[in-house]
């Protein structure tokens, strides 16, 4: 399945290291790109300074016009939202109904009211206040039943899982 | 299990947000408190606010000396970082040597050496750079076996599972 984000919301000055963590991690845990409805090149720039070192082909944009990108999209749209049903209830059905293709929406701060009316299904990853970074990362682990976090990415820089210390293989220095 | 979180590197000027997630993200998936390394009132009560309104037990303490901690805790520690072992691996050594209370270490930006030593286990949520806030949900979300995020919080305000828009009730207003 091709899995893409939508982050709504985003405040260039207030979100730039919520967002980059929410972008980074949907692209650590499988996800093919994320489209941001704020223009911000800083953002654009960071996150594809990590694509670049560490491989993949995790796409960012900003500026989106969310709404005909929501209305037009071709797959499943899910918005995880603390009000929503509850993903142990949720997911099943998700799965079921799921086609090639998924946009998954995650706010910054106050969604428009428009974006429950818009998807297919509201998740909530438990109906507690807590973090859309979180939200994301357990609802894609959910999604992809672990597959996500095992892809390889095959970048410049690859980092050897290791018990003690830190294991990094640069691609560029050993050749 | 008993699970405590000990935050590392936190600076407050630049790490407040994500702390505020990571603290937040740690109560809704089971956690019983976090250990912040640097004194901040603020990040304190922004906690404390949200545990007070939705309910439960949560503890923050801010300003902790964490060596002490980290060397005198009575259980099993834990040190989530891109660089340890995938936690497909990981998890199920943890889960046999764990005992009843856990102390997982997630650190700001970079982590003393001291800290891979120290504790039993450095586990990696893929070894991709993404985010602290996802790895801990990840690990506590499969590390309690999705039952982390059934808890019940009882607290003043709880959000009622719904297909579409919001539903809250506020006990204070209902009665």
């Amino acid at each position: 399945m091709d899995i893409f984000i939508l982050r709504l919301g985003h405040r260039p000055a207030r979100d730039k290291r919520i967002s980059t963590h929410v972008a980074l991690t949907a692209r650590a845990l499988g996800a093919k790109g994320i489209f941001v409805s704020t223009k911000d090149e800083e953002l654009e720039e960071s996150v594809r300074d990590v694509v670049g070192r560490f491989g993949g082909g995790f796409e960012i944009r900003t500026g989106t016009k969310w709404k005909p990108l929501l209305r037009d999209f071709q797959g499943t749209k899910v918005h995880l939202t603390m009000y929503g049903v509850h993903v142990d209830d949720a997911l099943p059905r998700i799965k079921k109904a799921a086609k090639d293709s998924m946009l998954i929406v995650v706010g910054a701060e106050k969604v428009p009211a428009d974006v429950y009316q818009m998807v297919d299904f509201n998740v909530a990853v438990g109906n507690q206040p807590h973090s859309e970074v979180a939200a994301l990362a357990v609802f894609l682990d959910r999604l992809t039943e672990g597959e996500g976090l095992r892809a390889q990415f095959d970048g410049r820089l690859r980092v050897l899982p290791c018990e003690r210390g830190k294991r990094v293989v640069d691609r560029e220095r050993a050749e």
